[in-house]
């Protein structure tokens, strides 16, 4: 596995601090929902299968502090405010829900509430690694792949989603190189994704965001892999900032460009992706570069976190389920009804 | 004036350090030739006319230094390794060049060879200010112009190209609002172009660069208008980095792409961009936020620092000329035989 990004220790969770790296590998341990809420939005936990798990986690971590079914429901709301975007977290959350009742009828409701939370960790893990083999399938041996923000071990149970597609096809025996957007504002690909595709073994070439039009335009690049915090029934998928205006640039240079992600990812409820909340967060990320100002005060900025890809940008989508074609709405129909 | 980008002080050249923009605005003066070229590579003094302008002065620098014409010419060559892409400062240094003979057989070749550094300098602030004439009439009254990097006063003798433009519409009385890329990776519209708007009165909004597709989708944007290090014959021009991409969205969403250049930044030698040479910078300005490192050792790094826009993308062409629009390889050889 490519990354231990969160593990249940029996007295908490334990979560790989993001924030610090690629240059300290220091994993906390987190036993008030607090402190889950907290690292989830700031960013120490992100990526929407690991905000779900993270969530997930959450509500066991909950029980731990006391093991009351008011408490409980206070913390499933509590988390369910830190971030709006990615639909995992809400998925996890129901999914904690729907299991209290059973829990707190049952002798035991912290085992139950943590086993519940152990399961959609391993069902993300395995979802994952499923979409991952579906997605290998798309990639030759010699090709190399642009991706943008981190889609990886860190932002799932482990093994990633654009990244898991890398890994699998790696574990194939193909040789994959790949080109990373260092994602600006937080550059979740200068010190994510790099980091985990060099432990990996995986020959990485960090790029600002603003060059990806220009290795598209080069030839460098055999197709476009991102990940996705939510994605609407008609194949519109929100996913980091930059991912968008990324699409655009690989339309115009016809390298196909895919977006990856567990149906935990699907939001079958929205149309359209014009629905979905788009996160804005604060101005600093933009003005201030870890601890040194950057742009003057007195002006104004805007900072949403996420853009929305419309369906006729994205040349396949891919799931557990496999890789759907466009047009993508009646395949996604398909996908939500045979679960 | 927006902004004295430099001054001749008569015992040397005097400079606004853009390193420490927007947080602190200082001059430091130049008095020797290895200073200027310093000045020009590390972007103390950046922005193609900008940098022609210094060159000139740096010419100048070199007669205080030793009023010999080994050493002059020796300080030509030296300012002419300092950046390949901007072609301003080749023509800068070929017309320093041309006068020498006529400076060292003349009484004082300080004094002819600090008058036609001034001359180049003023008129590239004439040419700028006829240009941004031009261009204003493309603006209406409410407009919102989205600009990439600095094309400012700072960028130029003190007028700006692409800045320029929007100064010339608001002293017309149009109220302009400006969105401002960041510009990755060394912020020059963060640090740069948000400071001299703010300080000219217009409204700007400063994002990151991978978030121009979206606001252009929102249809927040009027225009796109940028400036030019080097302009192909054909109308092909290099800019920094991120332009091209730019262009792509702006082209999607139908939203007018403008180039603004003085004649000094255009190479009719060049048929087309594919010709005009790319600076490629080091690693460190990736891979380090301002003393802090973000990403880690061990990986591959890409570092262009302008890209090319294709004549095909761009909408029109703004010089004190006029304003060219497609296609222009006609309009630009009117351009260049009637001067």
């Amino acid at each position: 596995m490519p990354v231990e990004t969160m593990k249940w220790r029996g007295n908490g969770l334990e979560i790989i601090d993001q924030h610090l790296l690629p240059m300290r590998e220091e994993r906390v341990l987190m036993t008030t929902v607090e402190e889950v809420a907290i690292a989830i939005e700031t960013l120490a936990v992100r990526g929407a299968p690991a905000i779900g798990c993270a969530a997930a986690y959450g509500v066991a971590v909950a029980a731990l502090e006391k093991c009351e079914r008011d408490h409980v429901v206070r913390a499933i709301e509590r988390l369910r405010r830190t971030r709006p975007t990615a639909v995992n977290l809400f998925y996890a959350l129901d999914r904690m829900s729907g299991i209290l009742d059973d829990a707190f009828s049952s002798g035991d409701p912290l085992a139950r509430l943590t086993d519940e939370a152990e399961a959609v960790f391993q069902d993300d893990l395995a979802l994952c690694r499923s979409l991952s083999m579906h997605g290998a399938e798309l990639l030759n041996d010699g090709d190399t792949v642009l991706t943008h923000c981190n889609a990886g071990g860190l932002a799932t149970s482990g093994y990633g989603t654009a990244l898991g597609v890398i890994y699998a096809a790696v574990e194939q025996g193909k040789h994959i190189e790949v080109y990373a957007d260092e994602t600006r504002p937080l550059l979740q690909g200068a010190r994510l994704t790099t980091w985990e595709l060099a432990k990996s073994g995986v020959p990485v070439t960090l790029i600002c965001d603003n060059m990806a039009a220009v290795v598209l335009a080069q030839g460098k690049i055999d197709h476009v892999i991102v990940g996705a915090d939510r994605i609407a029934a008609n194949g519109d998928a929100a996913n980091k900032i930059g991912t968008y205006g990324l699409s655009i640039s690989a339309g115009r240079h016809e390298v196909p460009f895919y977006v990856a992600a567990p149906l935990t990812s699907f939001d079958f409820e929205l149309a359209t992706g014009a629905d979905i909340p788009i996160e804005e967060r604060e101005t600093a990320e933009i003005h201030s570069q870890f601890g040194t100002r950057t742009a003057p005060e007195g002006i104004r900025y805007y900072n949403p976190a996420f853009d929305v890809t419309p369906a006729e940008n994205i040349s396949a989508i891919i799931s557990e389920k496999g890789v759907a074609r466009p047009p993508f709405a009646s395949v996604l129909e398909n996908w939500n009804v045979t679960d």
